[in-house]
């Protein structure tokens, strides 16, 4: 088999794990480096009452306080599900080089999830989307952004 | 001036401060419900070395331990800037009812970040962007939501 296989199977056989228990969600996701996996997590959002605690985040954060580093760079993500917009964002910002995912996300929405509901909205405008967004103080708002440019001792990232 | 200018300042206050800190980036988010703070909170990636510790999942964090839920129905969020995908997207899955952004997404990218890159990603083809992401096992995937669709003590979220 396929170390991409061995993988894969190892984030559903998480995935499947949690998904018979009662706190859990059917999702599980892996981040591998060099071969070696440095964290395996499931979705824990009811346990931990805590609604970013999907699956990939779990692993993105967990790998990154066994690294010491917010940097993912060499790293690949293995999620039992295509990841929705949050983990996918997550995987960004983590910088993780490569993402393998088994289950689409219409097999989330199938199973009651709102994976697919949430990349709609991405592409409507905003006064479509159902939850209302909306932009004031604008000019205010910029006055953080100088103060950073001007800002020597920061650490960019 | 109106409650929601109090809260906006609040949270672009908050921003600036931590924009003109070493560790700090410069975004700052509140939680807010019936008219109270719940959370106040600013990016922590660089001090956390945590890639998801933007200022509006710290916010929606916190807000969840104190308020010991996942879902955050009846409360909004006020954000120095337009949420990144991932923290739009925490939004929809802690089901806030209502998002306020001051500086935009263009502001955030002429200071150097990458929310207008990453709202990018999302209208590219899975082969067109720049993480390379791949489907694998597909059918092995779906088993967790069947298990999960049998789960008759599971809590549905």
């Amino acid at each position: 088999m396929e170390k991409r296989e061995i993988f894969m199977r190892e984030a559903i056989g998480l995935a499947g794990r949690n998904a018979s228990s009662v706190t859990g969600g059917p999702f599980g996701a892996l981040i591998v480096k060099d071969g070696e996996i440095i964290s395996a997590r499931t979705n824990s959002v009811t346990p931990d009452k805590d609604p970013t605690a999907h699956a990939e985040v779990n692993a993105i954060r967990e790998a990154c306080r066994k690294l010491n580093t917010y940097d993912l760079s060499g790293c690949t993500l293995y999620t039992s599900c295509e990841p929705c917009p949050m983990c996918l964002s997550a995987a960004y910002w983590a910088k993780v080089d490569k993402i393998y995912f088994a289950a689409g996300r219409d097999d989330a929405a199938d199973a009651g999830f709102s994976d697919a509901f949430i990349y709609d909205e991405f592409t409507k405008s905003m006064e479509e989307r159902s939850i209302p967004i909306e932009q004031i103080m604008p000019t205010e708002g910029r006055e953080p952004f100088e103060l950073w440019k001007k800002n020597e001792d920061k650490i960019p990232y």
